[in-house]
């Protein structure tokens, strides 16, 4: 063997775990928009078996002894196949800690996992789902404790999404951000109120699904290549590669915000996901590096650009087209305003951008201390609506507007709610070197998209999985992240609204 | 190994294969309704993939040296599991004569010509589809003199849709029809026509969906367990078992029976698929046995029921409700006669029972002469038109509406055609069996389907594959196949219909 044959034959097994994941995900998708209601057990059959077949091919005895080759090889590798083994490397050394029946298992409770919360979230119903649950949080921790027993568990689980993240980082990174937000929204809560009417009223499905195709097209965003569908949850998946990517959103009938900013902010991930180079399709260095890193895109289209008034002024003549009449006795400052209402409130995705972060830290505190092991789980609604009264000041009504309201849990994704945190901030301190050469409020009020995609492209996208998180971010800023471009921002966005 | 032993591991593989089939099926099913379209090569990518790995499981070590062991001590299975086996063996010797390489290709071209063909019928441009036409018909004639060099290769493609079908046997079937339709149709062109204007109109998507799922519910499908999609053409397909099956529907603006007949034929197709025993679920027991039998059932719902009197008397109230206003100055009656005006015309699956086997024998004549190598496929567009002349006395005005009407070449259904034909007279047949223990006419008035199903699937569903097409059709019918019930039936019911 030599190294160009090792590697040529790394990414040929690369590819081929790529069709597995490609036939996982659509599966997965198709479950989530479009399949029959009874049909989440005949899906746990495929994907059990395609996960133990991607599985043995990850771990398999190809995989390890091209990886010990090229490893042995290292400095004969360019930058690209070397980020590529070493990802691999990673991915394996985990993998081969996890016996493959539990591995497995745990495939097949995720699907059962969406189906009973599906059920749950719609009958209301935690006990319902608490089993379900139980075995999620209890796999986690034996998972981490197979993968890295030196670290804490919950430490291990934001490390999977966040290189490097601890409870200690988001212990300072959240304290830093309490000790901001939690005086600004007094000072709005006195302050007068905004008036959101000019956003509700009637809007059914097939209207906003039109309106969410102009947003996507507005973006940017190449429809050719990106699906829209429709699900309780929105989310993003790329189907096998970046060439095929899928955004969800769920539609509000009385509410335009709703869709609308979760379309924004999926299109933020779809266009971070579909913009890898495209010689890195079928490998692991497609799509994006971290969720922290994808959540600072998302949130950065949907929340930075989307909810800033030089947008909105481009945007109303469309949604004035779109819903005729709707929005004739009103203004873009209206509609401005009316989407950057701050108020407590019980749903995350709906939740405005001030008091958004308090949302996060409730769940980042549940998780803790469940994977900590010093909460059950059966205690998580009382805790829940105990923290939403205390953070938030608001009383839970229910279980579907509190514990069940989020996917996250039922997909395994516990240590994710940071990234959302984390993201934003990440965003906000992007934006702030952007505009050093990127004209930014011209191209919003133009609706031209075109530069501060570039932009990203240039600084983040392209580079899918090249660059770990830390060093991505750091080249992008020109400087280390500061958590203060974001506090600042939202107290100078917000002083204006509400006239502080 | 004990045959106990092998015959689990026998399935094991089995219920291993089933998730490449439901893989497979969910990414061409989404392919067909959902994904972005410009995704077609990213789909190629994972099934050129997927299909690779399904034949080597198929034809693999593993499979062969169990089929050997089985095969020898055939006397100690069960019939089940013997028919199981003969099954897998036949597969296996088919498959070891395709060269793995072209097998791949094959699949990847299906791909690639599903892409093709939607193009090229939109713009209605045979050009663009040829050259992917002839690599199928090149590679079907190749796989042919690989599988069965000692047929003729279009009698091997009849048989691979229809068990032991020939050219000699449609060739008798079509002239026994043409001898009894031909007259009918000249007969029926001169008698007084019938008005269907009470089908035309404005029909939009919405309200046709709605009322698809009425339709579907009518027939007693499980919602549950079966999903309807959009799509160019309808298809019916299971994902990987038989307890997740989709249909889809195409709607017509215009024309409310375009559509709603779709749905009962393919509802046909899925109540087939959906009823096979459970014990068959992940193995190649599972779904219909062949083409032949298959299309007796989709016909027999579409057309022996769906455009019956009875049934239309049953539904008309629902048409009233679904659309309220369309049907206030017209009868049952009216809606009877317009669902079966016939009339010579240019899209096969919306034409009347009468002309529509014409419709299949020019494209078995077509296809038996490409196959044959009499014609070339860059001469089929005009040789489809001349037939359409000669046969149905129609002009084409454009391949659209002509030789790029259907999905079947496109999918390498080569050899599928007859089956229609063939499936509309086994239906008619059974009709008449079925009429001895079941008030099949009650049945319809009262929109009660379960004594109708009942029958199907005591008779022909529950066995799925089972037993042989004609055993299973011989013992349903308790006589020898005739399709002399079909022409009766034609004779009597239009007869009627236009008081000949």
């Amino acid at each position: 063997m030599d190294t160009k044959t090792a590697i040529e034959q790394f990414y040929a097994l690369q590819s081929k775990l790529s069709a597995y994941e490609h036939a996982m995900s659509i599966i997965y998708y198709d479950g989530a928009t479009t399949a029959p209601r009874a049909t989440a057990p005949n899906r746990g059959h495929a994907l059990g078996i395609l996960s133990e077949e991607a599985y043995k091919l990850s771990t398999g005895e190809e995989m390890m002894s091209l990886l010990e080759y090229l490893n042995a090889h290292k400095d004969e590798l360019s930058e690209k196949d070397a980020r590529s083994v070493h990802l691999a490397s990673k991915d394996l050394e985990e993998m081969k800690k996890i016996p493959m029946e539990e591995y497995i298992a745990y495939q097949e409770l995720m699907v059962e996992a969406d189906d009973v919360w599906h059920r749950a979230k719609e009958e209301s119903n935690f006990e319902l789902f608490r089993p379900v649950l139980e075995k999620i949080f209890d796999t986690t921790r034996r998972f981490a404790a197979y993968c890295a027993p030196e670290k804490e568990p919950y430490n291990y689980c934001l490390g999977k999404f966040e290189d490097g993240l601890t409870m200690e980082k988001c212990d300072e990174f959240f304290s830093a951000l309490k000790s901001k937000i939690v005086p600004l929204i007094k000072r709005i809560g006195e302050a007068e109120q905004v008036d959101d009417s000019c956003i509700k009223g009637e809007f059914d499905d097939a209207t906003q699904q039109s309106f969410s195709y102009e947003l996507m097209k507005l973006m940017g965003i190449d429809l050719d290549r990106c699906g829209l569908g429709t699900t309780e949850h929105p989310f993003t998946t790329s189907i096998g590669s970046h060439h095929d990517v899928r955004i969800t959103t769920n539609y509000d009938n009385t509410n335009i915000a709703s869709s609308m900013f979760s379309v924004i902010h999926e299109g933020g991930h779809a266009l971070y996901d579909m913009n890898s180079r495209d010689e890195y399709a079928y490998t692991n260095l497609d799509g994006g590096v971290s969720m922290g890193i994808h959540e600072s895109q998302s949130r950065f289209y949907e929340n930075l650009l989307g909810r800033s008034y030089d947008f909105v002024t481009c945007l109303f003549p469309k949604m004035k087209e779109c819903f005729p009449g709707k929005f004739d006795s009103y203004t873009a400052m209206d509609v401005y305003k009316a989407i950057n209402l701050v108020t407590p409130s019980l749903i995350r995705t709906e939740a405005d951008e001030v008091t958004y972060c308090l949302h996060v830290m409730i769940r980042y505190e549940l998780e803790k201390r469940v994977v900590g092991g010093t909460l059950e789980v059966k205690d998580l609604p009382q805790e829940w609506n105990r923290l939403y009264k205390e953070y938030l000041g608001v009383d839970v009504p229910d279980d579907k507007h509190g514990v069940l309201q989020d996917s996250h849990w039922s997909g395994g994704g516990i240590g994710y709610f940071p990234s959302y945190a984390l993201g934003s901030a990440y965003g906000a301190h992007l934006l702030h070197k952007m505009k050093e050469t990127v004209d930014v409020e011209k191209c919003l009020r133009e609706g031209d998209f075109a530069p501060i995609n570039e932009w990203n492209r240039e600084h983040i996208w392209q580079y899918g999985c090249l660059k770990a998180p830390g060093d991505l971010l750091r080249e992008a800023l020109g400087e280390e992240f500061d958590p203060s471009y974001y506090t600042d921002y939202l107290e100078e966005k917000y002083s204006k609204i509400y006239s502080l």
